[in-house]
């Protein structure tokens, strides 16, 4: 018999032999079936099982990956490999209203050249922020090769908070990496230029790495959000002769302080290390105003050596432990790292590289080599010790080998040509998993389906639980050419639901534009006009905003929801203004209003089914303006006045009921001691948040039907309910969630 | 026993009873290790493998959904739910440098007010082109209902080829609708407003149906391409009074010539009917230089009604053999198009709605209804004759439906309240699919993942394969607030691999800056210059380009390649220019060097391991610059020709052995009747191609190695090895696919 036995050959056996049994029937279809319509064998079946999720299932990690020059970041979930969201970073991006509205165009441009925002990127290798080396979930950052920006991204609620533009360098390697305690965050130089921008001269190229000092404080910032910026006074570069600088990586433990990484000249090959610690005890200069170490400051304070290696390192990476770092080349090299570290304490060198750089003898550090293959490319560490993991390019291979004992432990061969490889939490201090990720360069047609000449990127994911690795999974990364990626166990991530009210997102602070219901104006000086809006199911308010052509208008609205993913859009037709307001979110629209007519305004997103509702007119009286239009208090008839008592009276007797509802599951809830169930109390909260924030909407329609306003005692009754069935939305969504969480205790 | 029998209960009992045979392993686990480790039923197992997509697999359809306000069109696969592509339409996307280089911007510009390009959209529901009311698989449509444009997509290469700015309409809605043969792209206004950019009077507020002309022909069109352009001279517009519009479809078969749409004022709803076909003889006026059907010609000619129904519709949707039209409301209306076809011919009107237009009496024209649920959002057809499937909001259920007989034939109760459901081709004369996918609009913690205040969207994937439904996979749609979709049996498109070489891919003509190797020049007239370049692994020629701080700078890049998948990306660091170019394309990007200094230009897609030797140097010289630097001619040192002489030789060996490679590839190609295998036959011309190429190189490197220009000798030597390297790649890989299909017929 076939030793890769069918599974399924045993379920046909086994009704064969136990006919009493009755056949597994779900959707009138058996695996079986299944397996031969859609030619699946039990490999293919294994693997179905092991990245299929349920609902309500829970990837084990969240990995992120730049799409290159797209300049947003993808986050998707192991082993699911479902993407959940694209963040913007050094690129607009129109669905969150990123670079559209005030508040994160201001963030863009303090990390531009002459205000203007380049509107793409070039971003591979992602670093996450570590507390003692290990990943503590808080930031992660993003280097822009091609236009040499470095950003900063919160992963409260995984949104950009901070780009810089390089002051010096012309481009920048597209990636980054962080010291063990996010003290510093490095970038380097990859193509060597000019930093002046006037010469042309070859003899004024020059290279350097950037030491950008990260500062994470939580002061004055609102609930849930980290404050953590790098800043640039107290940031400083290490000057380099024109070397091509590639990736890096971070020492530590026994290796922590130092930096280790690619350069090359022509045929000449190298490692570069730095000692920071020592770096910043060097000689300082400045150059357009940024702190730069000149190279003989730095040769003078002992911070900066090269190692000769005989080709090109397509990387380098430092074991988990801190002991090693690895390079990635036909004959993978292992140094050690505290033998690095004691030759260049004490000043032993071998020569000099170009720049009079310091060589250190290669031999004398060298633990040793292995042989890998053609084009080894990548490697990533495992959770098991000396472990480390390379992908073999020509030679369709991932090798698993022990970097101690440098002996190979087994490969797989694959069906297409690995690129970088990941293993979550392999460039920490503690790698984690029983998965690898590996990219499939070539979108070929063999392989995929055509879409076309432009193709996505592919990752594969790779089951290294056993010694017996499989390719269980292929993942398709749309609009990003896709370079190194880092992932995370999920639960090391806190991401925040809704923001407080009121908060400016890219600063993390309470914005001065936070409007509350009632609370809505708009206010004119000359020709500025600043709306201050709400945006609530289901609606824009105010409803009506005249303005005069030629002035400068800014929408600052504020989303009053508590309720989760109660996102609202924002779109004013035709002037191209646009924004994303989340739970609790204030932001702002600036434009001029050069284009006199009617423009209606609208919620983008599905809110609600009167989602279609929430809808407004922007009026733009042309200049001169004196005709009819709205603005003017327009008496009502009798017969409408009459029309509005009875809506009011209606509604009222159903606020009345919908009040009922609400009692009754509030009861229910206490009666249930629902404050014992953590995400419960959350949302019962949020419920009474929402009918918190009614109270003046109750006292309002209550006063206009007083004095017989039964139109706007009607509006303010309509504007209650809103409030009262989000209230019952939530409170119902508690009552199921808590109802599944007692029955689960039975 | 319980009736949800666990089907692997069967499998450990087969082992139990059969212990005899073998227990599978693979990767060392079993399928029931995996189902306990990560708590998964049969009925997990079994949606597992109906989604699962092994390598190789090809998806049943292709799904296309838009990104509402992102601008951007996702494709996906059914039933492996994954995203094979994000497309650019209505905004700029940089991944694609579609809005970055000069042939796009100038087709986006064209759609434009003003020559300002609005930078996100508001795009919902598609339409793919027909023939004969079936989808033929050539183009793709859209509308931007912020602001106001159309936009035409080609599925050959699935890229945008015409983006039109409506003459009319402040807003539009969202969604679009073709004719059986594509005379017309039809759509509407959405919210009223007046048409002249200037009154802001409440009385000039109108609205409109807009029929776009669509003429097709390959007149003209590289290889591959098809030409189709919808024709705004020959495009009309109906003037319809201040009706909030929405959701529409078209007639087909007996109903063909007809559009029925929802419109609604205040409280009054109605279903509109317009003959188009009675339209097109109407008398007709121009505004704005657009064609009008002023609603008193239209109303003369009887080419429009309205139909009183009690509530707003969310849809209506024509069924598959024309017969009839359904709105989803919670009581859905089944209307005999064929009756109201005879009350507009015949006039049989009961009175007139607002703006004169005629009523069709509701009972006169109604099949008959049937009440469904509360919050019918949606329908779809299927394939099985008068068998509709409705989304029932807040009863979360989606429900089966006979329109015929007006009787529920079964439902499934969904774990969230469904939005859009799409059953592929369902909007076609021929429904298609034993899936129906439906949008999930709230992504709430218990159901996924927490990744911040703003969620993706979601789609589950039904199995209505019989009568019991099942949701089978839950897919995640970032970046994009998702309404309605399309699909389409993958098979009817036929996407190219490639493009001929020089190709313009919005217009689908060959530029007039192709340019082939060898023909790389830089051309310079006053301040403009023109550079004329060449991309081919692994080298952008010119690598070097000196221009003068101030000249307005071109680069026309022209990618050489006729590999699958080798696309290069073009990226000039700081400058904010950027480029994707598939093989065969040829773009432009233009910009002022308004920054002096040295700019590297590089390759930002990863395209082979050389990739990063793949870049240049862009030297702005400032302004009265007389310094040193490149440009002058230098000597070579004697030593430096000697070296080159070196080179050379090395090569020309190298040269030889790969010649014989690819010689032996050839010969077993033949050997094996390669001709006799389409995709493999592709292959070996496209091996075939790149060698053609190369017979300048040879020519050039033999003569100057004959006139002892050593260095000359050895470039040209090095690019026509790079021509042999990507030959002999090519070669073997369809040596691979051969022996693979050689295999199967063993």
């Amino acid at each position: 018999m076939n030793r890769k036995l069918k599974c399924f050959y045993v379920i046909s056996m086994a009704v064969l032999v136990l006919a009493i049994m009755p056949k597994p029937v779900i959707g009138q279809q058996t695996l079986n079936d299944v397996k031969t319509e859609r030619g699946l064998d039990d490999a293919d079946v294994l693997a179905a099982v092991k990245t299929f999720m349920p609902r309500g299932g829970r990837d084990e990690y969240f990995g992120f990956v730049g799409t290159g020059n797209a300049g947003t970041m993808i986050v998707y979930g192991i082993p699911s490999m479902r993407i959940y969201k694209y963040v913007g970073v050094f690129s607009p991006e129109p669905w969150q209203g990123y670079g559209f509205d005030d508040e994160s165009m201001l963030m863009l441009k303090k990390g531009s050249i002459d205000n203007r925002i380049n509107t793409y990127g070039d971003m591979r290798y992602p670093a996450l922020s570590e507390t003692n080396g290990k990943y503590d979930g808080k930031y992660l950052f993003y280097s822009d090769g091609a236009n040499s920006r470095i950003a900063l991204l919160g992963l409260d609620d995984f949104e950009t908070k901070q780009v810089l533009q390089h002051p010096l360098f012309i481009n920048c390697y597209p990636g980054v990496a962080v010291t063990p305690n996010n003290e510093y965050v490095i970038q380097s130089s990859q193509y060597p230029a000019p930093w002046d921008n006037k010469s042309t001269d070859v003899a004024d190229f020059k290279s350097g790495v950037t030491f950008w000092k990260f500062h994470d404080s939580d002061e004055g910032a609102a609930s849930g959000h980290h404050k953590g910026r790098m800043i640039k006074d107290e940031s400083m570069t290490l000057e380099l002769p024109a070397y091509t600088l590639d990736f890096f990586d971070v020492g530590k433990a026994v290796s922590d302080g130092y930096v280790v990484g690619i350069a090359d000249k022509g045929d000449n090959n190298y490692i570069y290390v730095i000692d920071y610690k020592k770096l910043k005890g060097a000689a300082k200069t400045l150059v357009n105003d940024f702190t730069v170490v000149p190279l003989e400051a730095a040769i003078d304070a002992n911070a900066v050596a090269f190692i000769n290696i005989p080709s090109k390192a397509k990387k380098v990476k430092v074991s988990p432990d801190g002991k090693y770092f690895i390079t990635a080349t036909d004959e993978a090299l292992v140094f050690d790292f505290v033998k690095v570290k004691d030759a260049m304490a004490k000043g032993i060198f071998s020569g000099n590289a170009d720049g009079n750089i310091p060589l250190i003898e290669t031999n004398s550090v060298k633990h040793g080599s292995l042989a890998l293959g053609n084009g080894v490319v990548d490697l990533t560490f495992d959770y098991r010790p000396n472990v480390v993991f390379s992908s073999v390019f020509d030679d369709k291979k991932i090798v698993r080998w022990n970097y101690e004992d440098l002996k190979k432990e087994g490969d797989i061969v694959l069906t297409f040509k690995p690129g970088q490889v990941m293993i979550p939490q392999g460039l920490s201090s503690e790698p984690h998993s029983n998965y690898l990720i590996v990219t499939d360069k070539e979108a070929l047609y063999d392989n995929y389906p055509n879409v076309g000449p432009v193709r996505p990127s592919f990752q594969h994911l790779i089951d290294i639980s056993s010694d017996k690795m499989v390719d269980i999974y292929t993942m398709s990364l749309p609009q990003a050419n896709i370079y190194g990626s880092v992932a995370v166990l999920r639960t090391t991530i806190k991401p925040i639901i809704r923001y407080e009210t009121g908060t400016n997102t890219r600063t993390g602070e309470i914005s001065r534009y936070k409007t509350v219901a009632g609370q809505e104006k708009i206010e004119r000086e000359g020709n500025r006009v600043h709306i201050f809006g709400t945006m609530i199911r289901s609606h824009i308010t105010p409803e009506i905003v005249e303005v005069n052509e030629g002035d400068v208008v800014t929408f600052h609205l504020t989303n009053l929801e508590r309720a989760e993913d109660e996102t609202h859009g924002f779109t004013i037709d035709t002037y191209g203004k646009h924004g994303s307001f989340e739970p609790g979110k204030t932001a702002s629209l600036t434009f001029t209003a050069d284009r006199s007519g009617v423009f209606p305004y609208y919620c983008t997103e599905f809110c609600s089914a009167l989602h279609l509702e929430m809808e407004g007119v922007l009026m733009v009286k042309p200049k001169n303006y004196s005709g009819p239009g709205a603005g003017k208090e327009v008496a009502l008839t009798k017969e409408q006045l009459e029309g509005y008592k009875k809506n009011y009276e209606d509604k009222v007797a159903v606020i009345k009921a919908t009040q009922d509802i609400i009692n009754g599951v509030v009861q229910w809830l206490k009666d249930n001691n629902y404050q014992d169930y953590p995400y419960v109390a959350a949302l019962v909260e949020d419920a009474f948040d929402q009918l918190g924030q009614a109270a003046s909407s109750k006292e309002k329609h209550e006063k206009y039907a007083a004095e017989g306003k039964w139109r706007e005692a009607f509006l303010w009754a309509e504007q209650y309910w809103q409030y009262q069935v989000k209230t019952a939305d939530v409170g119902l969504r508690a009552k199921e969630l808590l109802t599944i969480e007692l029955e689960k205790k039975k």
